[in-house]
């Protein structure tokens, strides 16, 4: 059966499919060699996310292909502030920590010989989520900072190298970017194309450096290509 | 496991996870309910696509999800006119029809209670076809036409009606959109996003009249709005 790449993370994750989203663009750029599946869960943080952990992930030796990579995208919900109206969200740094550690210790346990990619949260727009609330917020005060943001996004990149995990930054790679506040974030916080394009770009980036791309994948049945225009079954031959 | 929805067919169905298409947009669309999962195979036509069909689809209880659903989505390879340069990939049309029964049989031995969706090939503009050759052409001639990608429309729609299979007659609703052959197609053959989004309208819209749809079918862990702010842990109690 073919291979799998997880991306498990929370709504960055789970909107991956909408227009010019990064888990279709993955799924376009793996195509005939890997399955993306998406565990993408709006809303979730850390803790959320070990609680499912165990039941959305098929145990190994289940008849499953084998997974060659997980993307691990957490921190923008566990960095809402404590005494926001998304304080319910909040997950303490230090446990994030810890959570991280969990879920990596979880998956290698798992899957010993799979890549496991950790994606650091996006940076914030502090007046853009003024704009875009999801509850009522009276307070006039946004429920996330950038500066909270980057010192989870910070935390992320050092549990990365202290598990030898590669890591995409990408709370710094979209400030790098020209308006990135326009250019990247819709509301302040999820990913406009552009941001997509990024995230898309950096974790194509890093699969490859760990070996995984699709010209150096199997195929799933013939391509086109190797099919003899004079002799066309003889490609399907023993398949 | 989360159930799947898989797509098979020829390059129409292998390019869908690109920038507007109808496997990223039913990813979407299913998100936290149904995995969608690609078989596309670019120039394949039926005769091909029975050579491939045993090996890439799981068999039952291989430990995989159930299958809610699989779209066969072939015949605009199999409508190559016999005497032009992708005569190669041409099947006579009773051969088509045959080689779809074959396919049918073969889906509902592997999954009995799986939808089996027939999608016709698309219409062809012929002038646009000799613009966009993937082959030297020095016929002038077209390699397919319109009329015959009719014809074998209008055989999957039979053979559809005769295994009382739903099927998306996609060569007339492309037909009845405006200036459909700049709006809907890109080099006479393929789809832009509109016709991409016409072929995920017509799947959304069958699949919901065989009882097929995200509100009807159990998301996976519990969902942002079932979370409780006052306490989020009652949530996933058992899970």
């Amino acid at each position: 059966m073919r291979p799998k790449i997880y991306l498990f993370g929370d709504s960055i994750t789970e909107v991956a499919f909408g227009d010019g989203g990064w888990a279709a663009s993955l799924s376009n750029h793996f195509s005939r060699t890997v399955d993306v599946v998406l565990k993408g869960h709006s809303g979730y943080n850390t803790r959320w996310a070990l609680k499912v952990a165990e039941r959305i992930f098929p145990p190994v030796g289940s008849g499953g292909a084998p997974t060659l990579a997980v993307t691990v995208f957490f921190g923008a919900n566990d960095a809402c502030l404590s005494d926001r109206y998304a304080a319910f969200q909040h997950v303490p740094l230090h446990e994030y920590k810890q959570n991280l550690h969990s879920l990596i210790s979880f998956f290698k346990k798992r899957w010993a010989e799979t890549v496991i990619l950790l994606v650091t949260p996006p940076p914030i727009d502090e007046d853009a989520r003024l704009r875009h609330p999801y509850m009522e917020n009276p307070s006039g005060l946004p429920e996330r900072t950038n500066e909270a943001a980057g010192a989870y996004a910070q935390t992320c990149i050092s549990v990365a190298k202290e598990c030898g995990c590669p890591v995409v930054d990408l709370w710094t790679k979209i400030q790098e970017f020209p308006d990135w506040k326009e250019a990247c974030l819709c509301d302040g916080l999820h990913l406009t194309e552009t941001g997509n394009r990024i995230v898309f770009e950096e974790v194509v980036k890093i699969l490859e450096e760990q070996g995984l791309s699709p010209g150096k994948l199997p195929a799933e049945a013939p391509l086109f290509a190797n099919i003899d225009p004079k002799d066309p079954l003889k490609a399907f031959e023993g398949y």
